[in-house]
């Protein structure tokens, strides 16, 4: 799995911008902005791609892109929410939960898969400049929103939530990197939920039962979902 | 301790390029040039930085600044080096250390140091698709070589040393983050260690011992440099 692999055959597609098989289909025309976007984003960074440039990506004119999107900043706010989202969705449902070392466990391994299935491995903007910016505030908010989940699970478990809370969101994102460099595998998700746990310093016994009872957790609400 | 405020100042120095207190004061011209470099890309990013504004900011012309460096991008290689090159210097006698989890813990502690005496974090670029290109080639062999030092550590503590020396690294990168974020500690660098003993599930007395020999070795280190 990597970035900028998959979005690659829209360049021979311009002026047939919907309902064709292949890299796209099935994609709505916002969908397809978001998706060219983001491969324009990790090729040539945001600041190196016009909205021009994703119009003609998509096989559209920027005026129709305008209808869907304000701007180039809008594009990059939604593509940034879309790594967060899907988790935060999450969040009351393993808050409320008994167990909070399972409820931590199931809170890694579906924040990896959210990561995992965002366009074109959009998370290596996280760092970028652009993102600290105000106008990018209501990202920032929800990302700190999942940070104070990792930090109120943990404080169930380990002295120092705040810091622990940090290191387990740190672990998750490394599949950032994973995925960038080609090293995902079936077990990444399982293996990143179980470091989290492991580096709370809780004893082996225990992250074995909580690992177990969180995989049980996922399958649950994954069943729900 | 953040990004972007230590080399405010300069801005008012044009044409008084050296010799003078504040800021910039015992750095050489080149060091002048790669400070402000870190403070422009940290501000405005990479591709949002030419080298006019760059000799603007130091206060030279840019005759001078191509007599120090090739060019921008060899501006960027060099302040990445430097986010790893005096790290690598302590592997060598690290990797023959008798104690590997207290070698580990002293590498992360030396590792941590780096990243926070970089100019201006520049860590925060190292997801940069710009680093990514054959011309910065010679900096991610540079963090390989480090990766490998992980990882060779980790095989002799635990399983799967490929991986769980990832998530050292990671978790020594999380100081990029917490040092934008102004959340960087006296204690930062002992937990970040700390935190790498942990994640690899060794057993609490383990890990303790570790620590201290860990902390002793990397006092005897310090003291030796």
């Amino acid at each position: 799995m990597s970035t900028g692999v998959d979005g690659g055959s829209q360049a021979q597609r311009v002026g047939r911008p919907r309902a064709t098989p292949g890299a796209v289909g099935g994609l709505t025309p916002r969908e397809q902005i978001l998706d060219a976007s983001a491969a324009l984003f990790a090729e040539h960074g945001y600041a190196g791609t016009s909205t021009r440039a994703i119009a003609e990506q998509v096989g559209i004119r920027q005026a129709s892109l305008y209808y869907h999107f304000a701007g180039k900043d809008d594009i990059l706010l939604e593509l940034l929410e879309t790594s967060v989202r899907p988790s935060l969705a999450f969040v009351d449902v393993l808050l409320a939960h008994e167990d909070a070392a399972a409820a931590l466990y199931a809170l890694a391994s579906i924040d990896v898969a959210t990561l995992l299935a965002t366009p074109h491995n959009i998370g290596t903007l996280y760092l970028a400049h652009e993102v600290q910016q105000p106008r990018f505030d209501s990202f920032r908010a929800q990302r700190a929103q999942l940070q104070d989940a990792y930090s109120a699970l943990v404080g169930s478990l380990a002295q120092d939530p705040d810091f622990l809370g940090t290191c387990c969101i740190q672990l998750v994102e490394m599949v950032i990197t994973l995925r960038r460099d080609g090293n995902v595998h079936d077990s990444t998700a399982s293996r990143i939920a179980l470091a989290c746990l492991h580096v709370l310093g809780l004893p082996a016994s225990v992250v074995e039962r909580a690992a177990a009872a969180g995989a049980e957790l996922l399958a649950t609400l994954e069943a729900e979902a």
